[in-house]
């Protein structure tokens, strides 16, 4: 092979590390990587953490592991790598193989030429489409330079209220960010009717939610910003939705990314009309002297088959890898997505993989959810905290489609979700999670741990043994409606029924499910029941001697209590009895 | 289906989970367990935590998660399960299909008919076979009564010394459990060459060895006891090894299991060499109306595909659910296991799946491992640290084997462990794992995580791309012989390398690697190099410029500075420079 001439084009995630891996395998090779930014290779994922004080120089985000900042004289003395900041790519002549580019300093263009192209274009943030969206207080933090002017304006003191538009990920981040340390006053509007739209089912949402709240974020849902406009008082901007005007020093815009994805559609190559730049799975574009990963490209989702935008600055690593590879001659593939997604949000972690049930239910799938609420380790080690993971499995084929949860250990549940991922990934069935090897120690883990509870629990559910209700059903028919023929059975211990029975009179009945088999007289022929303890799993217990005896009219409220306090209903969460 | 009896030989772990399983899905049944302990449905491998003072009360470790003591009564009520204690069965009628059973609190006898018969009969506690074996002072921490007489004595304030037997897992807990609040000057007597042995390679085992030598305890290697005696000044005994005598007030015998199978064998049920009862994957045994499962049984090795012993309270559980779905009718198999383990030991935790490297190349497999040193988050996070992962591959097939790791966050390590476990349980390719998509956000994870980084250093590796040595080559070549002919060439920055420069001279040569590329001239072309940097990251960057350059005398040393540290060797863990 001649000397190869590569150039990049992006120098964020995905565009250093194709140019470090592949120049580790072929020294020989001749590369180029052009930004039109003077910072590159930082990590923007940790944004937040600079914006909250978490990290006190932006440096860090640009460093090396070993504190070294990575400059492009970094990239030209370690790496060999040349690196044009400032620079940007104006067209690609894909016939005599060239990049035209325009120094922005100067403004002097070139034609650069070479044998492979890399497109690491990467994505940008969405824009407030609204009269005011471009005042200069309301910001995003798309990018270090946003990052720098946001931290400075609330270390000034300037921000006593802010406004973030958009629940997402980035959203709930700097939701955080604004209030644990700064104690900025932080109101949240999200057009969609729940937090992390797309990522939770509802039930799990609600949690997160309540989370916020308590941690003094108000959310305001399903409102629409109509406009921003300076304020009158002593705070600079009003956000006006139809409900209400919502006062603010600063306004931050969290709306998702798109792929920047120009560059390539104006050369002629196959971009979806989501905007993603087209790939095969050794991540060739249209033209296979090109190439593209990261934030710009569309993946292939491994359990559906489909095309999806799924930006994440740690697949663009990957994804990366397989370039540099492919470019020194190698075979690397990508083959997919499963969507691997955390967040940590105050003391609060959520991790999912998969598809959500609302995901796979909109896909045409046949799917079922199971929620399992279970200590973190075995239930008897000190510092043990409730989990909450749901499972979502395709009904007739029992197939893997989808985890997510929540916890305070962020650790413990990404672990628990990253074994489910890998799974997924292989189109694993029901019965290889109930089966999975998960490493047993009290300190770390349950004897039966609630990845395997949780595919168990799925398999009760799918084999008609555990007929269940979620917190939503629960909400609608019992407090809401108070349906007059709903009972709920209680089957916990008489201390931990008795508020809910001083509460509900006779529309609460408790009988412990120890004492059940003895006392199934008590319970009401003409009422249907919906069977309740603190976590799901004494009223599985209960709703199978229920039937035994006749009584098919009854159902299990999904993780019990647990789920009902986690999501803000029916009292707050001090510790008590489990099951 | 006729009501069938079905009788459960063994009521501490897998026997409970078979019978509560079985009486959900055929509440008609009639399910008696057996067992000849007062005793029954505890955790034993909470033991550890009893005895350290974590937890306060025994009762904990028999309790439901409800506090619910998890006793005859509770399984007669609850579960509607009949339960038989202090009973000890003494044979299996086949062709009448009885268990023949005496009370021992009475010396009754009688016949219990089944239709079906589940072996739940665990394992045992190896015994110390030397004179003074048996002294009152020798104790195991096998079930709750050794556990509640090792506290009582220990709390008396009787144990100043105490001295353990066993360098496995269980003695490892009790080593923390013994020092960590009751301060025991604790010394641990192991006959392998390693702690651990059998478990982790000896590189890691060698980290473990040097955290225990930092919380004070003594590790005697390659000694084996020969006798215990009474001992002749202040403390009760003398525990002799060829090297020495140990003085100690107690003495612990942890030296593993071995499968309750006598009655199986008795009763001409096919049990293998090792004394594991033989089963099928629905676990059945040579009877096909007798199950059997936990510690009593053999398990296929789904990576060898041969049996082996793995005793695991997990384990037992999961195949408990398993039988007791087959006992109800259904078709529920346990394919077999891939080996997972994990132990907390003071402020670290060591976990494992699949076969280490010398298991695996005790197996006939061509292997070959991988260690990378990298941050557990993110490295800008605050409180992110050291995660050592370890990954064994098949070289031609480039197979997942085994993965063993390290570190002091121990939900983290474990769950990427969990996560190869998932993958090594389907046969899993190592490019699987290098796309692995564990989930990413700063808190919880690098955007390369340790995970995929593992994979790519096996890959560069296997690729012939990094030609390694561990810290075991390191020390012999370098530090006890000496050779004349080989230079540590140090490519981290000059602050980090003075010390060693200091001590070696002309032995470390330091050329930080930005710099290399022009500092070529200064490389001695007549030595052989050890290419080191903190985790083995920037070396391999080097390493590949000097095989650029011509220089292909050169080796890196995996994990780097930070892995000799770990291992006791060249100085203290102080928080440095990493990369």
């Amino acid at each position: 092979m001649n000397k190869q001439r590569i150039v990049i084009i992006g120098a964020v995630a995905l565009g250093p590390k194709v140019a470090c891996r592949l120049k580790r395998l072929r020294p020989d090779f001749s590369v180029t990587m052009v930004d039109q930014d003077e910072y590159i290779s930082y990590g923007g994922c940790g944004i937040p953490y600079y914006i909250s004080g978490d990290l006190s120089d932006i440096k860090e985000l640009m460093s090396t592991s070993f504190h070294m900042l990575r400059t492009p004289d970094f990239f030209e003395d370690a790496k060999d790598v040349r690196v044009m900041t400032r620079t940007r790519a104006l067209g690609i002549d894909r016939r005599a193989k060239t990049v035209r580019l325009r120094r922005l300093d100067t403004g002097l263009e070139e034609d650069l030429p070479y044998d492979k192209l890399v497109l690491a274009t990467g994505s940008r943030a969405r824009r407030l489409e609204v009269p005011g969206g471009d005042l200069p207080q309301v910001m995003r933090v798309a990018n270090l330079r946003d990052a720098l002017a946001v931290r400075e304006k609330i270390a000034q003191g300037q921000v006593a209220k802010a406004v973030i538009i958009g629940a997402g990920a980035l959203g709930l981040e700097m939701a955080e960010a604004l209030g644990d340390l700064w104690g900025v006053e932080t109101t949240m509007v999200e057009i969609a009717p729940q937090v992390l739209p797309g990522v939770l089912d509802p039930g799990l949402a609600r949690m997160v939610l309540k989370n916020l709240e308590d941690h003094d974020v108000t959310v305001h849902l399903q409102e629409k910003v109509r406009e921003i406009r300076a304020g009158e008082g002593e705070h600079a901007l009003q956000v006006v939705t139809a409900n209400r005007v919502l006062e603010a020093d600063l306004v931050l815009t969290a709306l998702g990314v798109m792929p920047n994805s120009q560059l390539a559609a104006d050369s002629g190559l196959a971009v979806s009309p989501q905007g993603g730049i087209v790939v095969n799975p050794r991540l060739q574009t249209s033209d296979p002297d090109i190439f593209a990963g990261g934030d710009c490209i569309e993946n292939t989702h491994l359990l559906t088959g489909k095309r999806v935008y799924f930006p994440s600055g740690s697949l663009a690593n990957r994804q990366g890898r397989v370039i540099g590879t492919n470019l020194a001659g190698g075979d690397a593939v990508f083959p997919g997505i499963v969507g691997s997604f955390t967040v940590k949000i105050f003391n609060m972690a959520v991790a999912a993989t998969g598809l959500s049930l609302a995901a796979a239910l909109a896909e045409g799938l046949d799917a079922v959810s199971a929620l399992v609420i279970q200590a973190d380790r075995a239930h008897f080690f000190p510092g043990q905290d409730l989990m909450y993971l749901q499972l979502v499995v395709e009904k007739m084929t029992r197939r893997l489609l989808g985890a997510q949860g929540l916890g305070s250990n962020g650790d413990a549940l990404v672990g628990r979700v990253n074994s489910i991922a890998a799974l997924l990934s292989r189109g694993a069935l029901l019965e290889e999670l109930s089966n999975l090897e998960v490493a047993y120690s009290p300190p770390f883990a349950a004897a039966l741990d609630i990845v395997n509870a949780t595919a168990n629990t799925a398999e009760n559910i799918l084999d008609g043994f555990n007929r269940t209700v979620d917190v939503a059903e629960f909400e609608k028919c019992f407090l809401t409606e108070q349906a007059g023929d709903l009972v709920c059975l209680d089957v916990r211990g008489a201390a931990n029924a008795a508020p809910y029975v001083d509460l509900f009179g006779a529309r609460w009945l408790n009988i412990p499910q120890e004492t059940l088999k003895d006392r199934l007289a008590e319970i009401p022929a003409d009422k249907r029941l919906i069977v309740v303890c603190n976590s799901g799993v004494r009223s599985y217990e209960a709703l199978r001697q229920l039937e035994t005896a006749g009584l098919c009219n009854a159902v299990n409220l999904q993780g019990g209590v647990a789920a009902l306090k986690k999501s803000g209903l029916l009292g707050s969460e001090e510790k008590e009895d489990r099951d």
